[in-house]
């Protein structure tokens, strides 16, 4: 029970004080998620008030469900721009299908999720790799904030590839409406100032800690409630500067996704991919948090968590949702102890969506972009580029072409692109595996490459090293660069294969075995094997591979030397 | 020049002994492939003349291209249902479109072939497991014997995949016409006693080998005179008997392939699965017969070899073309010596193409279908089958998945599933690698698994041996079996990550290696490597991984061991 129901850990012994802990954080933590929640669902071309939907079951379904104590779920910048490019596929922004469709979709990508979990799929998170989704996230950042300079200046644009937006926001220039530009910029200086400067600023004024941190990440707050009032006072709405409009009040709307086979059909790719973006991105944030504290996180409990909070947005009006990073962080430095924190945001956005929503109706667009802008560039990780790019120029070709795939194409291509590529790449590289002649260290029972120590060898005696389980990609291979070894040494007696780095012979590298054994026979030259391990040993005792064999298989390298080294004169 | 042109490794040295074994062998070759063409081109959909088209200048070609000197290249069953399944897709058998579409997948099979030679992706054959293609092979062979009962029995049915074949065999068993079911049963059963006993039956009449070889092969030829003249006899074409049909006498056309963009776009995939397909099935028979005669086979400049046969059966109104196993190995056997043979070959089947053809008109197709069925019977390999599953369940996975596909949805969608699933398995089993605890074997340097072999163990050092490369894959699955050990043992001081097998260290393993050494430093264990390769060191070097690391880095597992082991009391 407790593992299906983590909750179960933590709630028993729930205490006051662990109480007034979580209170505290969550208190900052809905500060810093009102603004965000609308930004991000406008981020996905959904009406802003879709966000505060989305940020409220959520976090309860996670809290029983999640093995993270501090993890916040949520809409987040990624999710929701890989929202906005698979249901552009499918509907119009602004009409009932998109909402439909986004509804769909979040309750597809909890069904994928858990579906993950039951066949215990959550390894295919690990396909995709650190170099893949940091240049995705990157890119992401980058076409994000340049998808939200048309709103910051108040021009129409579209496009969804960065060299579209570019053109499109130059050709907009002349149309830029001067009020909302004002607002626009001087939100984003605004929040970039309270993000860098102001909690230094109020420590140094005297402020406790805690409450510099209140003030600062209330920020955003700030801002939307001066540019509403700015609105307000100036009538800046007949001045073109647009608002995010009318919001309905009162709860979410429960109800079930429609049920479209023909939408659920389109959809599920793009739910598959977001699901497994979104758990590669939280089960990173609740590793690293957890990691901290020394707690425990569960992939597959995880998917349990994340399925149902998906499940849980559909079906409460809201659209795909992950453990965000950014809130997450707060969450755990504002102090948060268990998910009971996440309940008391989730209470906290419910209050914000009942009573704050009709002050909303006058906030600006650009304001919400800003906030976007501000949030998504601490996304953008340049260094992690170089770092990659001077340890392993493979993993960079991957982040290479994922980051170009997604800013001149689409994300959903530039993470397919990524990960079929690195995928790719292992294969090939495997498939021309790096063998060494091998010599005996002096004066140990040790063998190393020839050609980087000074080892003893035996002329008559071949020792070669294969660095990779051999499996039909490099089983000819193997064969011909055995055969060119042999070719280039006439006076050959015996070549030992030399078998620690091979974890799996596979059928057809069995053959390839079985081809060099017979060759190298009738060429008068002994084939022997060295140091295989165990499970392969087994895998070869079940075929006929030792009925035809006629070498031997020597446990240590040194054993072969010994027995296969010519007598002393 | 000789590694683009093999020719002239052997045309300038070729002697009139040579040439009058390459005759013989062309001889053979000729009556053997002649009723085969006819038979491949009407399995391909096509009308039959066109399998001789597709059997002259694709010799001539590849003897100048290609690097095997006993390669038979021409039409062959494997690929003319490949053939048909694509073009079926985009034309209906018996237009001119169908031919037209024929010739232009050759075409594309030509260019794929060699812009795979230009940029060096033979290894992508290699991607082509041992068992997935032997599986794709019996099931070829299944389905094509199954397809052709219906011209056996000569009766009318369709379908693609073996239940639908079936099912319309049985509803059609009372249309059976009793002169095709006589001609057709009787060819089966003659040729099946040709093969397997006509040879040994005409040595102990005392027939020299040679001849006697060339009688055997002539079987197929026989069964085609014969039944031509009972037809003439018997007027049986008014009997309701189906045959060949008026054909076009003369040269093959000439002529470029219609250019049509969305016809190439569309036959494109098809074209890259057949030239796969094609080139493995070559190869390997290329390379056992090479082996024989201690000759080299050049994967690279093979490519070449076929592509340039593939356009020339293009350009000459053929179809795809490959070598084929059976009149190699027949070619081989006869003592052919140089490509030469294919030459004369070429030069034979093209005299049958200007004089013969008048002769073909009354052929029945169920003769043709009864040399198929007797030829791919001996594809069939279902020993294999059980031998890959006493080897290994997930090579037998791939083989099964790709026999059934094949017979159940089609040879596209099998050997597209068979090689995807192979792939797939490789991935998943190294994402969740071998890993050990050892020990030091006693009385030597050398250290083994604690589980298989009686060694000596350390309590404070635990050493643990990982049998995969490290990668994006299974990086997080090396951190949590590493911390699950951890934890299970209180009193560790210190954890050695033994990696003789560690061929790779990738970007996303790295940050998972310095996330292990940090979490055990700051939980008082020391963390260190082992035998750890060159290459991985070198890599190692260029990242600021030893910056933060505070372990060591042993050359062998022995110095590890010396060196962390407690001070004896």
């Amino acid at each position: 029970m407790k593992s299906l129901f983590p909750i179960l850990d933590w709630a028993p012994a729930y205490s006051k004080n662990t109480a007034l802990n979580d209170l505290v954080a969550a208190l900052i933590v809905t500060i810093m998620l009102v603004p965000q929640s609308l930004a991000y669902a406008m981020l996905a071309g959904l009406p802003a008030y879709v966000g505060l939907y989305a940020s409220i079951l959520p976090l309860v379904a996670y809290a029983v469900f999640g093995t993270s104590r501090v993890l916040a779920v949520g809409p987040v910048a990624v999710a929701s721009l890989m929202t906005a490019a698979a249901v552009g596929e499918v509907a119009a922004q602004g009409t009932a299908s998109y909402l439909e469709a986004s509804i769909v979709l979040a309750f597809l990508s909890g069904l994928v999720l858990l579906g993950m979990s039951v066949l215990r799929l959550g390894f295919l998170a690990n396909f995709l790799s650190h170099p893949v989704v940091s240049g995705f996230i990157t890119a992401s950042g980058i076409l994000i904030a340049a998808s939200q300079l048309k709103h910051v200046l108040g021009i129409a644009a579209a496009g969804d590839s960065l060299p579209e937006i570019v053109i499109q926001l130059f050709a907009g220039l002349g149309q830029v409406n001067l009020y909302t530009a004002i607002i626009g910029v001087g939100a984003i200086i605004f929040l970039f100032w309270v993000r860098k400067r102001l909690k230094p600023l109020l420590l140094r004024a005297g402020l406790r800690p805690r409450l510099a941190e209140i003030l600062a990440k209330a920020g955003p707050v700030a801002a939307i409630a001066v540019s509403i009032l700015a609105v307000l006072a100036f009538g800046l709405d007949q001045q073109g500067v647009k608002i995010v409009g009318e919001i309905p009040g009162g709860l979410p709307p429960f109800a079930l996704p429609s049920f479209n086979l023909d939408l659920w059909w389109q959809l599920l790719p793009s739910a598959v991919l977001i699901s497994l973006v979104g758990f590669v991105e939280s089960i990173s944030v609740a590793q690293t948090l957890a990691a901290k504290r020394r707690q425990r996180i569960v992939a597959n409990q995880e998917l349990v968590g994340l399925g149902t909070a998906n499940i849980a947005s559909a079906l409460s009006g809201g659209y795909p949702v992950t453990g965000g990073f950014a809130r997450s962080v707060v969450n755990y430095d504002a102090g948060a102890e268990t998910p009971m924190a996440g309940v008391f945001t989730a209470l906290g956005i419910l209050c914000a969506t009942l009573f704050l929503t009709p002050l909303f109706r006058l906030l600006p667009q650009a304001v919400l972009a800003a906030t976007i802008i501000v949030a998504v560039l601490s996304l953008v990780d340049l260094g992690a580029i170089r770092r990659i790019w001077n340890y392993s120029k493979t993993d960079f070709a991957a982040m290479a072409v994922t980051i170009a795939t997604v800013l001149l194409v689409g994300v959903e291509a530039g993470i397919t692109a990524g990960m079929s590529l690195s995928l790719l790449l292992f294969l090939w590289r495997t498939s021309r595996p790096h063998m060494a002649i091998v010599g005996q260290m002096p004066g140990t029972q040790h063998y190393r490459n020839v050609s980087r120590h000074d080892v003893i060898c035996e002329p008559s005696v071949l020792t070669i090293r294969v660095d990779e389980s051999l499996y039909f990609a490099n089983a000819r291979y193997l064969e011909d660069s055995i055969y060119a070894h042999v070719a280039a040494r006439p006076a050959l007696k015996h070549v030992v294969l030399m078998c620690p780095a091979v974890n799996l012979i596979d059928a057809s590298a069995l053959e390839s075995l079985e081809a060099i054994s017979h060759r190298l026979d009738s060429a008068g030259v002994g084939f022997h094997l060295s140091e295989v391990k165990g499970p392969v040993m087994d895998a070869l005792k079940r075929s006929d591979f030792f009925h035809h064999f006629k070498g031997r298989v020597f446990l240590s390298q040194y054993e072969a030397s010994q027995a296969l080294a010519p007598a002393q004169p």
